[in-house]
Parts: structure tokens; C-alpha cells; sequence
């Protein structure tokens, strides 16, 4: 029987030769990981359950990256939990400040996370390794406890959804512009427990890190994975990195699909979430005049080098507005490294931006640039709920790098054209 | 009357040709600041006494750098009244995150303090500004709102007391070593409301950044200010940064004190001080194997460019211990620029150590780097009270940055010489 491509990865992982939508199936984990946040509640599950070793400890990171550099005792404490454990398990994958990065920027970076893998994280964006061909998706932290105890865990096998994008992108036009389309377009829950499948001749053509983006946002859809089928783009990407073997999968031309979207992105401009919700999306040249106190560059979806490159040619000789504070916080020690060199930090210190080492801290309200009553940010994260960035009362904008460059640079939204 | 330099300076601003140690003066104020945590208190107490305007809108710094970037809503709030304030009463200086730095590197490398200056701040180490021969000293909110209605404030004329160093420094002992030892031999109350005075050939050969270390340390043996009579030294500084015209005042040959300390320091170690106070200190060389959690390079204290040549002359080619996390901490974002282009920045990230935006931070408990339950720190700082950096539980110890980097590669606290 025709297959997914999801459905092959786990059909493989369940050890059967096929597997179809809905069905029940126990798979092994490849990798595993958890945070500050979520790691201690997994940790404690997994003593609570009585468990004395981790099932691999060559396959699971703990990656201290929401409150660090700590903000406070409370998270001191957390990164603590992790840090012990670690030592405990002998675990291989332990990230400390200064060593670490944004999780989902980072495990792919390292090779840690790769094509054909059963990936778990305690974090919704887990789903951001679907890029490489993978089957990653966020679980809760019990589940990253029995998964560090068993190295399996039980799926129901999602329906899949097949997304068709065609035509040719405009400059300024990315994968982060592409999902939140998508999103806009389909809802916050318009792909609830599915498997979003990203393909044609966009894709195709489509680099790595705009993938990463894509993916990593298919929880917002309420997709279970947002997965693209590896090819030589990823081949490009994972050889040299990988510290495993891995597999592609493709899915079969006759692969059933509960729904097909097929777009022309052709005439796209770079899309805008509004306040409060990423399915509230529009072409940024379709907004009224929007002020802003805050740009926030950096993060899981939007903080990898090719992104600070994208938000580098925008401020490029240019100042950020007196009244805004523009944050860049490049997601990996190494993305920092090699931002320095190709010069692009001295192109934000220059143009009056902050830089800071990486952190998850404003995407999610937990430190390192928290708004307060009132204000108004365009972020290159990935969700802007009430209150995500700070205060109940303020609003986040969520863009592309460049759209929060321009926007940076001229104190309101705008289109980098604009410049 | 022969006068100290400290009592010139308030003469001066008296508008009298001479003061005595105890009489009560009213002075002008050249400069006041305030800070994220101090500012609001002043501000809500300016509005309260029904104040209209500021005695002079380019006069008045606001600084939010303790908990910025803004680690949580309650410290978005208060930054934002500072921001609001200033807008209101169109400041000059306002410093925005990607404008700013900690206040005491800031201002000095501004040029808006300068010698011969009456200086107050709402936040204790203001003292950092003796250091160009300025009566600089920390006060509370409300004589903060007080001078920056009025332009004046009201001093009781401080004793002075005159600290003599002879004797040439050894290699890596510095500023932050000689005021180290000096709370270490008088105590933390050594000099309560006195003008240390720091004189005697060592001090006229020590660099300005080591000077601002010794004067903004002045605090923590109680002192009302810490002065170092400008020179060539203090003139090569301050030309060309000057945002006003400036005063160099001297002690006379025969001033009163009420105390001369008279000290050879060519057998000095570097110094450290121990929990949980900078004046528990003992040469590196005495202590015995002392594991350590956390490094934090920076602060007003030792954030300056200079710090951080020291740090990286040592951690040049070495990697920061596996157990230990590194923070290096730009005092300024002039700094950050400077040290990036010299290749310091490079170093760092080299060895493994995180890279932060310009904050005061981990120095206070304030954000980026709290330390958990039991953990131990070497620090750069001025303070190492009980629970300064985190938990109570916690121990922080005092050092300059080439100690601190040495203990960074070590994961014990050494002397840099033997890395």
C-alpha cells in the first residue's frame, strides 16, 4: 500500500511494513530532548517511575536555553536539575551557557537530529526537524520520561496533508512568509494531529533554513510534524554534520491525503501575524501605519545565520529608530561565531542594535527583552499570544528577519523595500 | 586653609572660599543620575513634591541597565516610567538597550562626568567617578528628585583620609587587586563617610580603567567618595570626550587628614575576596583548592575594554572548564564594538564563554547568570554578600579579570600565571 512519508518513518520505527492514519503504533525514538523548562518535570517522572538508567545516553540533550543565561533563583534551580542529571546519566548532550544554543537552531546544527529519525522533545517546536525529513514533534514531559526509560514511545499515526507551493518567490519572500501564509490561510487548528507535507517547486528550491522556519512552525496549525522530503538540499545540509547515519523517505506519488493545498506564490509579499493569533496574517503592504517600541530578531524560527544575514543587508549603514530597541540574538554560539566574522555583528552594533548571547528569552515572556504595558514588538518568533512577549496589554508582530529589520530602522512596519 | 581636593571641589560648589571636614553645604550638582531601579522611586517623588520641570535637561542621565534587557513585565514597567520621564522632560540622556552600557563605564566614557564635578546618582557606586578627580557619590531616590528639581544638594563635608601605595605592581596586579587589599586592611567600614583619597607613585603610574576600578570600589569600605587627583593621565582621558568644560583641583601639600594609610605594594599577589564580604581578602597565592560554578567577566567595576584584554590575554587559545559556565559582559556597547575589533570577542567565544549585551545583571542577582543552591562564582563584581548573585546558598568571590579568566579555564580559582 502507498505511503507517506510519515507513515513510512514510522512504520519503520514501529518495525512493520506498513502503518495507516490513525492506527496505533509503539515506535523507537532516535533522539530525545527537553529543556530548562520541561526536563525537570521529565527527570522527576522518570525517578518517581523508579528508572535507574537512560535507555541511551548518546540520544537524548538537555538544553538549558529558555531562562539562561538565568534570570533568577527559580531558573537556576531548573538548569540545576538538568545539570545533575547529566552528570548522573553520563549523558553525551548536555549544553551549558556558552556552549549552547536555541534547541531547535542547535540539534540540527550538531547533527545530533537527522533525516528518517523518530524525534521527541519536550517542546511544541520539536516539530522544526521535519525540515530534514524527520518525524519530530513536541511531547509533554511524561513522555519524554518514559521515552529516556523505554527509548520508545506510542504515536497514533496522523492523516497527512499535502501542501503544493508553485510559482516563483519575490525578493524579501521566505519560508517564514510561506507558513505564516499557510497558517493564515488554514487556521491555528486548520492541520489539528496532521501531518503537514510541504512540497513543490518552491520547496524545491527552498534552503535549508527557510525549511527549519516552515517546519518549525507547523505546531502553530496544530500539526502533529510539518515534514519535507530530504533531497539534495538536505544532503548539502546534513553531510559533514551527522552523527549518525540516517535515511531519506519520500512519499509514494499514490500516497493518500486527507486534504491537498495547491498555491501560486508568485504574487506574495512578506506576510504579517497580527496580534493575537499567527493565523492573523496579512501581506505587510496591506497594514495601516503600525508603531513599534521593539524588534526582536533571533529565536528557533528565525535565528539562524542566513536569517541575520536577511536582517544585516536591511540594516546595513543604516540606525535603528531613537524610539525602538532592535535585539538580535543570533540562536547558536556558533551562528554568533560566524556572524562576527562575516561581519554582520558590527553591522548591528552599528546600526544601535543589541546582541546577545542565545537565549529563547523573549519569544516565550521569559527574559531578555519583556515588554511592558502597551508596547508593541515585531518578532521573528513564531507565536504572539496575549501576553506572550510580557504584559497582557502589549502586542507582538510576527514577520520575517528583514520585514524587522525595516521595521526596526523606521520605528513602524514596513516592507524592506522601503528602506 | 590648606584643603583636600574634596574639600576644593565642595568649596567651589558652595560658593564659599573654603569648607570644613563636618560643616553642612549646600553644592551645586553638575551631574545626577538615576537608574531601572532607583529612577522610578525619583521620579514618583519629583512628581509628588508638584516639580514642573528639571533644573537642566542635559545635566540628568536615566540608565536603565540593571534588569535590561528587560527580564520580566514588573522590569519593563519600570524602565518604561524612566522612558516616559524623559520624554516628558526631554532628557538628553536617556539610554535605550543598543545605546547603553552600566552606567558608571558609560558616563565616564561619554564624557559627561568630568574632573572637578559635583556628581550624585541614586545607585551606591556613582563613587567610580573620583577617579577623575570629581566628588561623586551615591544617594538615595529622593535626593535624586530633590537635585534634579533643584540642581543642589546638601553634603556634611567628609573627613578625608590619604592612602599612600609605593613600590612597583607585579605583572597581573591591577587596580581592582590595590583596593581589594586596601577593604581588606581598613575593613568594610574602614572609611564610613570619609573621602578616601589614592595617591603615592603607583597611582600616578596606573592607568584610568584601574583607577575607576579603585574609586568605584570607595563604597565598599564605607567611603563618601574615592578621589584620585587628576594628571596627565586623567587629561589624556577626558580630552576629546568632554561634553563640558572641566576643573582639575588638588589637594595642597599640607591639607588635614584625619588618617594616611602608607603602603609598598611591590610583594602584592592579586587579591580575592572572599564570602561574604570584599573585605574578607587574601592573596590568590594563600587560598586553598576552591571549585567554581560560574565566571562573570564585567560589571562597573571591571567591564571596561582593558578588563577585557586582560581576560583574553589568558584566555587566548584555552577553552573554559567543561563544568564551568563563562560570562563576558561588555560594559558598554562602545566596548563590545571595541573588543570585537580587536579580536577579543573572537577569544571568548573561542574558549567557550557567553558573550552578553551590555547589563549590570549577575552582579546584583538582578538577571544573566543567577547562581542556584550551592554554587560558587568568581567574579569580576564589587559585592559578595550573602545571596549577591543568587540563592543564599551561593558564594561569590572577588577578583580582577585576569584571576577570574585563569579560574574560568582552571574550574578552580589560580593565579593567571599559571594557566
Amino acid at each position: 500500500m502507498a505511503m507517506t512519508i510519515s507513515e513510512k518513518i514510522l512504520a519503520k520505527h514501529a518495525d512493520k511494513s506498513q502503518v495507516q492514519p490513525d492506527e496505533l503504533v509503539e515506535v523507537k525514538v532516535d533522539f530525545a530532548l527537553g529543556n530548562d523548562i520541561t526536563a525537570p518535570l521529565a527527570i522527576d517522572a522518570f525517578r518517581r517511575a523508579g528508572a535507574k538508567k537512560v535507555f541511551d545516553r548518546e540520544r537524548i540533550a538537555l538544553v538549558p536555553d529558555h531562562f539562561t543565561p538565568n534570570k533568577d533563583i527559580a531558573s537556576a534551580m531548573q538548569v540545576q536539575i538538568l545539570r545533575e542529571f547529566a552528570k548522573e546519566q553520563n549523558l553525551k548532550h548536555f549544553f551549558e551557557v556558552g556552549r549552547m544554543g536555541v534547541e531547535h537552531a542547535l540539534l540540527p546544527e550538531l547533527g545530533l537530529v537527522l533525516p528518517g529519525d523518530v524525534v521527541i522533545g519536550a517542546d511544541s517546536h520539536t516539530c522544526t526537524y521535519g525540515a530534514l525529513g524527520a518525524f519530530a514533534t513536541g511531547v509533554g514531559s511524561t513522555d519524554l520520561a518514559a521515552a529516556m526509560m523505554t527509548g520508545k514511545i506510542w504515536f497514533r499515526v496522523p492523516h497527512s496533508i499535502k501542501f503544493i507551493y508553485r510559482g516563483k518567490r519575490r525578493p524579501w519572500v521566505g519560508g517564514k512568509d510561506l507558513i505564516l501564509y499557510t497558517i493564515g490561510r488554514i487556521g491555528v487548528d486548520g492541520a489539528r494531529y496532521r501531518a503537514m507535507e510541504f512540497t513543490g517547486e518552491v520547496i524545491d528550491n527552498l534552503p535549508m533554513a527557510d525549511r527549519l522556519t516552515m517546519s518549525n512552525m507547523a505546531i502553530e496549525a496544530g500539526a502533529k510534524v510539518g515534514i519535507i522530503a530530504p533531497d539534495k538540499t538536505t544532503e548539502e545540509y546534513v553531510k559533514g554534520r551527522a552523527q549518525r547515519s540516517y535515511e531519506f523517505y519520500r512519499s509514494d506519488a499514490d500516497a493518500a491525503y486527507e486534504t491537498v493545498y495547491d498555491w501560486d506564490v508568485s504574487g506574495f509579499e512578506p506576510m504579517v501575524a497580527l496580534p493575537h493569533s499567527p493565523g492573523n496574517v496579512r501581506p505587510v503592504t496591506d497594514l495601516p501605519e503600525i508603531a513599534i517600541d521593539q524588534v526582536v530578531i533571533g529565536s528557533c524560527t528565525n535565528g539562524r545565520l542566513e536569517d541575520l544575514r536577511e536582517a544585516a543587508k536591511v540594516l546595513k549603514g543604516k540606525k535603528v529608530a531613537p524610539n525602538v530597541r532592535c535585539l538580535v540574538i543570533p540562536a547558536t554560539q556558533n551562528i554568533y561565531r560566524k556572524a562576527m566574522e562575516e561581519g554582520l555583528i558590527e553591522i548591528f552594533l552599528d546600526a544601535e542594535a543589541a546582541v546577545s548571547t542565545p537565549t529563547c528569552g523573549p519569544c516565550l515572556g521569559g527574559h531578555m527583552g519583556i515588554l511592558a504595558a502597551g508596547e508593541r514588538a515585531v518578532a521573528t518568533t513564531n507565536r504572539n499570544f496575549v501576553g506572550r512577549m510580557g504584559h497582557p496589554e502589549s502586542e507582538v508582530y510576527l514577520s520575517n528577519p528583514a520585514v524587522a529589520a525595516a521595521s526596526a530602522i523606521a520605528g513602524k512596519i514596513i516592507h524592506p523595500k522601503d528602506v
